[in-house]
């Protein structure tokens, strides 16, 4: 059912991951000399700009500098700057830009802009000879290796570490979350054969399934997207991302016995709303299955795939998501998918 | 197959549309003088909090004060303040809290939170006798009459005027939206009843459909994420809303003839990548809706619901919503489902 080799490097690359954490650790010093320039002329707001499994990172980057250097971070409008030429202050803004390819066009675009109009702009990319390194004024290398499956994993995974390093650098913390990093390295390469077992019966079980939420909140909802984003476009689930509260307004009416909900369920201070969230989905007769370090507090489950706790609280994602990709290279397999070639799509998305 | 009076209420308050922006014309000076409040100390960034269709409104939010006076809006993470206590910094910041009842329990904790820490607040509610209307250092009334169906449809259209309001007093141009506003109703009020039955062969069509994507970009994204939340919420449709390029970044790969997309062109900056999505859309085999004032630039779509042209760009989401809102008491009708009460929700949503 499954062409040969289908999926060979997507699980080859979840696999990588704890490779690429170290391999990012190398560069350090360019992360803390970079979060250094950034705490010189601290911004009224940090704005991130990126497109697909990137932006899914982006949510994530709002929380590392949020909880890291306390600072206001925002997905932006790309289209406000790129389509509408809206006259915004970009004088007292950090500019992130986030490609793995380094070639999304509208990211690009507006990291041009953005520095011509004063900000201080930083392209997070695997590829430093790219566009994007080249529009802004510093880059930082993700430093994941050639990433060959359609479907992001190690770079995603970089894009979490790269944003946790700027935060803490930023914050005179880098030592500590890079010392946190390579612990987590350490604990998803324990983790991941046990997980890669477990993941098999939910897949089973899941074959048929058209729909399903992801739900996450805080830290963890940059995770519930990048999840729902590989169930998507692996395993052609419509699978949407929810914050928990999200959840209660509306998206629970929908619930019933063939539409599951994946809950990532991690110990931090969002846990109690995450929990209540999930006995709504139980009480409307929705399967649950739940990931994360606190999987075991999510009562009713049919399926849990825990993950170790992080050694610091906000590195959570990095353990989290992994159980989200193991089960999207099951489930492409029970569905004779390629999660190396999903249709429709390329490596590089060249989409205005 | 329907209960008696089912839906009642969601159609009538459908129709009320028109007069209750007249009503919330009636309020301009309160707007006004907000709007020169705000003015006078501009904030580094304005933080949107909301839920549910009030987070609609507040992306709508981000590009009317985008375009309005420049200003960078956010919609806020309202867990880091108000479960993670991050140390942000509030000082140069104005919030806007919307709720339909003014009861949203985080978002009326975080208006709270960030009053006490120097920001400059505003709710704007249906209800000036809630918990968020006390919270908050100013008021601004919704005025759009007691809302009884559970899915709301006229408190968002005034919340979406109310932000054109005031971004547009900011601006000192609140002369010009209200006029815009009063020219919006009466086109509004001219054109439903020809939408209400344009709408019904389509919803005929979509009895069965059990998913779909609704894209809009720009100042329509806040539409597409409305228009979305009322399907799920009353037709039990996982309806997922994007923007035409994150589509494109993934999503796209699950489409088939079997998955509809509901497409929102309106005649702005940002209708080229529109088109460009929908014809990838139309590539993949499925079924495309168009509303919008621009229906008619899209190719290939199986169903078009044009509405006019709205008398200034940044006022399109005020006509585009209500294709989509009149599909969904359409489409209820259909499945025997009632939208005055959706399974599940209550009309004040106490979910933390």
């Amino acid at each position: 059912m499954n062409p040969p080799g289908a999926g060979r490097h997507f699980l080859a690359e979840i696999h990588e991951q704890p490779a690429a954490l170290l391999a990012l650790l190398e560069r350090l010093d360019e992360f803390t000399a970079v979060g250094r320039a950034c705490a010189e002329r601290p911004p009224s707001a940090l704005r991130l700009v990126a497109h697909g499994s990137s932006d899914a990172a982006a949510s994530y980057g709002v929380y590392a500098f949020g909880l890291l250097p306390g600072w206001t971070a925002l997905r932006d409008s790309i289209s406000l700057t790129v389509y509408y030429g809206a006259d915004l202050d970009f004088s007292s803004s950090v500019v992130v830009g986030l490609s793995q390819s380094g070639r999304t066009p509208d990211v690009v675009s507006y990291v041009e802009r953005a520095r011509a109009r004063g900000a201080l702009t930083v392209a997070i990319t695997n590829d430093p000879g790219s566009a994007l390194a080249s529009a802004a004024e510093l880059m930082l290398p993700l430093e994941a290796g050639e990433e060959q499956s359609v479907a992001a994993t190690k770079t995603f995974m970089n894009q979490l570490a790269a944003l946790a390093l700027l935060a803490g650098a930023v914050a005179g913390r880098e030592a500590e979350i890079a010392e946190g990093i390579r612990a987590t390295a350490q604990l998803l390469e324990d983790s991941i054969p046990e997980l890669e077992a477990a993941v098999d019966p939910v897949a089973t079980a899941f074959a048929y399934v058209g729909r399903m939420y992801v739900i996450g909140r805080g830290v963890e909802f940059g995770t519930a997207r990048e999840i729902a984003l590989k169930l998507t476009e692996t395993c052609r689930v419509a699978a949407e991302p929810l914050t928990s509260t999200d959840l209660a307004h509306g998206p629970i009416a929908a619930l019933d016995a063939m539409f599951p909900v994946w809950t990532i369920a991690s110990h931090d201070e969002s846990l109690p709303a995450l929990v209540e969230a999930a006995s709504r989905v139980r009480e409307a007769g929705a399967t649950i299955v739940v990931s994360g370090s606190a999987a075991a507090e999510v009562e009713g489950a049919a399926w849990r795939l825990p993950v170790p706790k992080a050694p610091i609280p906000v590195l959570s994602p990095l353990l989290s998501v992994v159980p989200g990709q193991l089960f999207a290279a099951a489930l492409a397999q029970a569905k004779g998918l390629d999660p190396d070639r999903p249709e429709r799509l390329t490596k590089v998305t060249l989409a205005q």
